[in-house]
């Protein structure tokens, strides 16, 4: 169901938008929002307009870069006026009211407010289901990473033993930084602030809190069950010092603030704690500010989603995937289908596609041997990345082996540059012609 | 909305469910439903029937545990009988007409079937989006992985760039194999056909079929476009030597059969070749047999799901995802909300949970000591799983470490130990007292 397929009739009347809020988030979302319009109004199948972005402090609107018109200070006022809310204030009031009051008046409502949605979700979703609006807050757990979506609906029909979450980046930042330099809990902690990664006040992250709004409410999806923070044992990482961590590495663990959510005799126990888990566990690979979320399900089995936890973009992305979703149930009248293909891109054969390749040559080793084969490659356009000179690959000391790596180039230029190599009177062999993926 | 919550009424007109095809996934899929009935009436808001299960010949029945009056081999009579359908086939036809016949009927239709999809998924989607029922193919790429749902929705308001999937798990176990064990190509390929990884005959995987398939149906939800099989340049990895995945060891690479999809300029490039990967990234910890999809977008970033591509039960899981949504949103004639609590289940307190500890003891180097300390444990009811002892880590040869890590026990009885421990003369000091999530 899109523009283009006009078999199906549609209203085209604007959807009208409230941002609550200007913070990193709001001010992406909007930026977004106004900058995308186009390419929004197309997944949406209605034209999109931002009708305003409600702000406690018109001051406020000084620190980002949008149009001051946008801006109000009467958030009850732009909630009336729109079609969707989206909420991005935090905390728990003036939120909630405000959230109540749109799904009162049947508007969908999408927030990225983990403290209200951990404190006070099951009364919100409840308001939801009375007004027949959805609620949405893909944003409120684990930031830009899909998974408030596929376990509400893709293992609607398994059984989630198991929750395992690195669910915030700054004590994840933290602790992969003791792990790979060995730093002390107070230099490593510095230097996330100096980065940005933590805040001045590194409290809510620090303590585990932070995570255990996100376990509260992801173990709420998961189990089909209401949760709230309360329900959450919270430790957090102040008292992991460099010798635990050290201690774990030789016994082959690394340390994460892991969030635990799993099926026990009698329920199910949140926890948020400091937590060794084995080097070759999928989690022990996730670095850095990065999040990820481990399922262990009865018939899936192992699934893990990972991306980015937090940040303006990321967390924007999440909140304008349910805006989407809700939007366009709201102009369709009918929840989204599978394969809109309102872009209609076309396939690119792989002859016009630039890519990278590894070759391998086998050479006679004379005196310029190298600079007859750089020559070739210059001589097609591609432009070489890494070369290698090993010599005596067979054991003769007149051969030797040069391995290179192109930067990208087209498919069709890489295969003459073979076919120009093969015929070098040199080049005995050319072989593990192998594209290769890298940052270049 | 769940039968919990009795101030929404629905109807409670039992769902019947048609099953095409009982191969492992739609054995997989009779099971569970019968098994599981209660669970599954609970999440869809109705009792759920499976109608019957049509096999191309009787005598297939006999192959899976399922009560005999369940088959029969009149397809278009089960369609026509049902509520929803689920087709899990494979091949073309029958199954496209068959697919056709529900969809008219207005019935909504859940297929993994991705041969289909890769070939015909535009004129299927749109006879679903003129009846206004949904099709759901969540099975027909990466198995259990939930990523048909997050491209669709999650992700539908930020611009997907590119998707590395590693999308097979037959050619990924083959390719890890020759980088763990530096065995060849042939080698590794019986391995897997001994370990029931890959088919008496490997074609549709080892060169490549099976993932281009699923590259296309990937891409066409990623770019909101439409592509066929057709469209990727595909090459296998029979011609990956273990020479070439111990050069790409040394060069820092692992060789992975990548599905990549891509934009680039003038649309979208999909190929299927072997890809030397750097080590670092992400998609390079994927081993054995599973699968993952890594999507770079524009505002998300990167993100990854992993997890179970193939398999009866895994596959199961991602079928009965796409039938609890489509089924609750016949029932209650909307979409499926948020949290649900049908289940209830209560947060269980840290003191009755068991989980697992490390702890670090210092201790004054007597002969017994390990006697005694293990003996305190014993007294308190928890097992030591691994236990280490290092001499003199201070300099003074009267002092040793011991290192612990222990089975599963209560929170409580974990307290009680440490404190007794503590009270030990010889026992200087208590540290790293750190929760283990290891397999026990």
């Amino acid at each position: 169901m899109s523009d283009s397929t006009p078999a199906t009739p549609r209203p085209t009347t604007t959807v009208k938008v409230a941002l609550l809020g200007a913070g990193n988030v709001g001010a992406e979302v909007a930026r977004i929002l106004l900058d995308h319009s186009t390419e929004m109004a197309a997944r949406v199948g209605a034209p999109i307009e931002l009708a305003g972005i409600a702000v406690r402090d018109l001051a406020a609107r000084r620190t980002v870069e949008l149009p001051e018109e946008l801006f109000t200070t009467d958030a009850e006022a732009l909630i009336d006026a729109a079609d969707v809310v989206i909420e991005l204030t935090g905390g728990i009031e003036p939120a909630r009211s405000r959230i109540l009051r749109a799904l009162h008046a049947g508007k969908p409502v999408i927030s990225g407010n983990k403290a209200l949605i951990a404190r006070h979700g099951r009364q919100l979703q409840d308001a939801a289901d009375d007004a027949g609006v959805p609620l949405s807050y893909e944003a409120a757990v684990a930031g830009a990473i899909p998974i408030v979506r596929p376990m509400a609906d893709s293992l609607a029909g398994d059984r989630v033993d198991r929750v395992l979450g690195i669910m915030n980046g700054t004590t994840n930042y933290i602790l992969d930084q003791m792990d790979t330099t060995g730093a002390q809990f107070d230099d490593a902690l510095a230097e996330a602030q100096r980065l940005g990664y933590a805040e001045a006040d590194p409290t809510a992250d620090v303590e585990g809190h932070d995570a255990a709004a996100k376990a509260a409410i992801l173990a709420s999806l998961a189990f089909h069950s209401t949760f709230t923070i309360d329900d959450v044992y919270c430790r957090g990482i102040t008292g992991v010092t460099a010798e635990d961590v050290a201690a774990a590495a030789e016994a082959g663990y690394v340390i994460k603030l892991l969030a635990v959510c799993e099926r026990c005799a009698g329920g199910v126990n949140l926890r948020v704690t400091p937590t060794m888990i084995p080097r070759e566990h999928p989690l022990a690979g996730v670095h850095g500010a990065y999040n990820a979320v481990f399922v262990e399900a009865a018939n899936a089995g192992s699934l893990m989603f990972y991306g980015a936890g937090a940040g303006g973009a990321p967390t924007a992305s999440a909140v304008l995937g349910d805006f989407v979703s809700a939007a366009r149930r709201l102009v369709l009248g009918a929840p989204a289908q599978g394969a809109e293909p309102h872009a209609q891109l076309p396939a690119v054969p792989m002859d016009d596609v630039r890519t990278s390749f590894s070759i391998t040559l086998t050479v006679q080793d004379r005196l310029g041997v190298l600079a007859r084969i750089a020559q070739v490659f210059a001589d097609h356009g591609v432009s070489i990345y890494t070369m290698q000179q090993k010599d005596d690959p067979h054991g003769t000391a007149q051969r030797s082996e040069i391995r290179l790596v192109t930067h990208r180039g087209t498919n069709k230029d890489l295969t003459a540059t073979v076919e120009a190599l093969r015929e070098l009177p040199f080049v005995e062999d050319v072989t593990g012609v192998i594209r290769v993926e890298h940052a270049d």
